[in-house]
């Protein structure tokens, strides 16, 4: 399965301005970059360092005034989706150390407060099953608006609200994830199907992978039910929205557009 | 500069509970670790994991009931603490990749919400310089007051509140460094001098290292005052709280006691 | 039915503080005070103001170091406690004007954020079968928790971890209320079957008074289900927990205990 | 002194809904009413009920669809407005039951948050002197910036974000008079001098009367520094902006435009 992908964005910097630009498809062993074009306006400095778990790259840009990013690529998606209904949970006591970070807290996905509703709700079930149900219950307990939330909304927010964007669908599925002890994480991508057009945003949650005695693997999880993971191109992952945003100002900024288009192309 | 640490704490477990403790001095270069005895109750599981950034060691235990954990070590500091005020920030685009996570907002630092205040109290100063103005301000403008929060209290909070303890007093600095473009992370930590003696908690900032050409390390810092750099045995790191607490518990659980006693001993 | 009530409290003032007071069963024509004796410490100053919306008395005391006061009391109530799920919804419009104010946004009530959740799942009832079934819906959902929550928590906060105490349910019962037009109000009380006894807080709701054309007028209304209308005596009422407290002090204090007893006498 | 005011805004509603309007100026001893001219949209119900404090008057409507508000008015201020630096707090067990309510904390004003720094800061000050050094220290340390804020935003949140449009600055204001024991309410009013043209807000608070022995009265201030309180008409009063917003819907609903303009005429 490949894919097409074509992005713009664009922004204005009143002052000369340090931000992080990650909106690439990362190139790594389930998704083969093809091929990739990436316009940049000149800008003061430009550096690109590995991200997260050195999945994806990061770029710093220094620049000032009106600010433009093109991005063309085709990505050959080769991961194994299996069912998630057929995964077991990893014992906590067996997972390994990186996994650990991604049971905790987060800026945005607070799973320490929904610990009652989460055993209450899903306790009867584990592993991806569990994760499967998760899903089902944001998919048919939120309505989808753009516009309800900001980059102020957290998780408990959008669960009591019971509304949101891609964004918020995967912090609750995070937190419900974590509440249970299963490490869950933020994943930035981009997938046809995806509507409105734009970028998206998953979850991936960390289960048994049968094909390794004791092991345990990274699977993609979308209460939105939008993008399939056998067509899911991932720019990069963190522990929620903090971390992966296409675009991080560390100064006022005022953001102008952005346009996405997301094709199947065999 | 040897320290001596003994620590003792004690919970109840309502249920068959799977719980992350974090509460050894970490062996690594700035610090070595000449003895250590650590004393587990009788466990389902114990299992240990590499902890944040390979700094210390996380103990995964499955427990039910009344449950103990008693530590004795003696440390030797080795770590240079050279004066703040001599360090020049890194340039953010000359940032390595793997300090980048530690400027994003996490659970308790909200950074984003923060550079008002930063930019129009501490902007005409940088780097270390710019860390000591910080600590000045927090330690001039908080009252210390045990009891005044609790484990969801966040930076914001405690800012506008002008209270806490040595957990809310490194959010308040973490949230201040990022919002200027600092990385910064939150460190356990034992230490002679706090008062009253417990486990402490202080900040971490990566500013310019002057013996090495564009690099950059990381160096303590304690709004508190209490904790001197040069006798400060380090536990864990992590971006705030939810990563290094000493006892972590996935289920409802009754925390009995602590007892900590830290002595300078040559 | 008469009941038999009896109140003490203490609290340490670490300087000379201004307080508010109100812990007195109201005498209001729905209850009668048949006998009443309230001790007080000694002050600097004490002075009655008529409380909210004229029910029941707040006393100002200004006052220094330790502090208690007791309360005994025999109360008979007269309240016509009708079915709930007999009455309708008054029309929006033709709410009076004092009522209109217990429509809004509170402290700990935000009503504007749960309309998506009580349309959802209460959109197909009204009135008074409605608040029943908001009632058994938290009754239901929720832990009764005590120590779970304190000062600060909202109805946000406890609808998101589905625990709390009396006053969290009375706070969650107001927000659902609001939320689908109905007026709401917080009411603290003494009544019998409270368990553990102490001062106890319902909800109270305006719905259409059956014999009046085109009034309304205000039903209790517990979650918690341990304060039978009939049987419970008023103390005041507020928009929320922070009009009603039986103790408000305006600087810090210590609170030392409470102890309430309420028995039926007939 | 005289003033002319002019004002429309617009809004659409999915589906048959009530909504509460308040946007005339009140007619009250302070000011008067000379002529005025209020144009509504056809609706299925329209009804009067006096506001909050019987100051003015809010309007109940039912509609559906399109819907938009004319308004046109001629008011004559004849507020006497003394320098509050000149007035003297009223003791708390003095004041009158009315304007206790004005102490408690309220959905956007969190006063009980805010002590320690209003102790610290403010603490050397009292009654109008302690109000007018709040007013200036809000105009000194926030940023006026529209789109900052959003139906959210409390006291706490603008305190920390130091940025906010005068509704943020009230709120603050609020927060640090109730803190000071000072009772403070929310005003909207129409005002000359506001830049960008708007419906406004202040504050208000409860200070001595010089003219009536032990009596107090509620004063304007506005730490924006835009509106004087002898040429502002007030529309209505309320704890904070959830009382007095001059469109409250209870569906959603999309807001479409306002539009207000006021000018001095004598």
């Amino acid at each position: 399965m490949s894919i097409s992908i074509s992005a713009r964005f664009a922004f204005h910097l009143f002052e000369p301005t340090d931000l992080l630009l990650q909106f690439e498809a990362a190139d790594i062993p389930e998704q083969e970059v093809l091929s990739t074009t990436t316009k940049l306006a000149p800008a003061l400095h430009v550096a690109r360092v590995p991200a997260h778990n050195h999945i994806g790259e990061r770029i710093w840009v220094r620049a000032e005034g009106a600010y433009a990013v093109g991005y063309e690529a085709e990505v050959e998606i080769n991961r194994i989706a299996p069912d998630l209904a057929s995964l077991a949970a990893v014992d906590p006591h067996a997972l390994p150390g990186e996994a650990v970070e991604y049971l905790f807290d987060s800026r945005y996905c607070q799973a320490d407060r929904m610990q009652n509703f989460v055993a209450d709700r899903f306790g009867d079930l584990s592993g991806g099953a569990q994760v499967l149900a998760m899903c089902d219950w944001i998919s048919d307990n939120f309505h989808y608006e753009p516009g309800a939330s900001n980059a102020q909304t957290t998780a408990l927010d959008s669960f009591a609200e019971r509304r949101g964007i891609c964004r918020d669908y995967a912090h609750v599925l995070i937190a419900f994830a974590r509440a249970s002890t299963i490490p869950a994480r933020y994943v930035s991508c981009f997938a046809p199907g995806v509507d409105p057009q734009d970028f998206h945003a998953v979850a991936e949650v960390f289960l048994a992978d049968p094909s390794v005695p004791e092991g345990g693997a990274w699977y993609l999880a979308d209460p939105t039910g939008m993008a399939d993971p056998a067509k899911t191109a991932k720019i990069g992952i963190g522990r929620d929205a903090a971390d992966v945003s296409f675009l991080t100002t560390f100064r006022h900024s005022r953001f102008e557009f952005s346009e996405v288009r997301v094709t199947e192309t065999k």
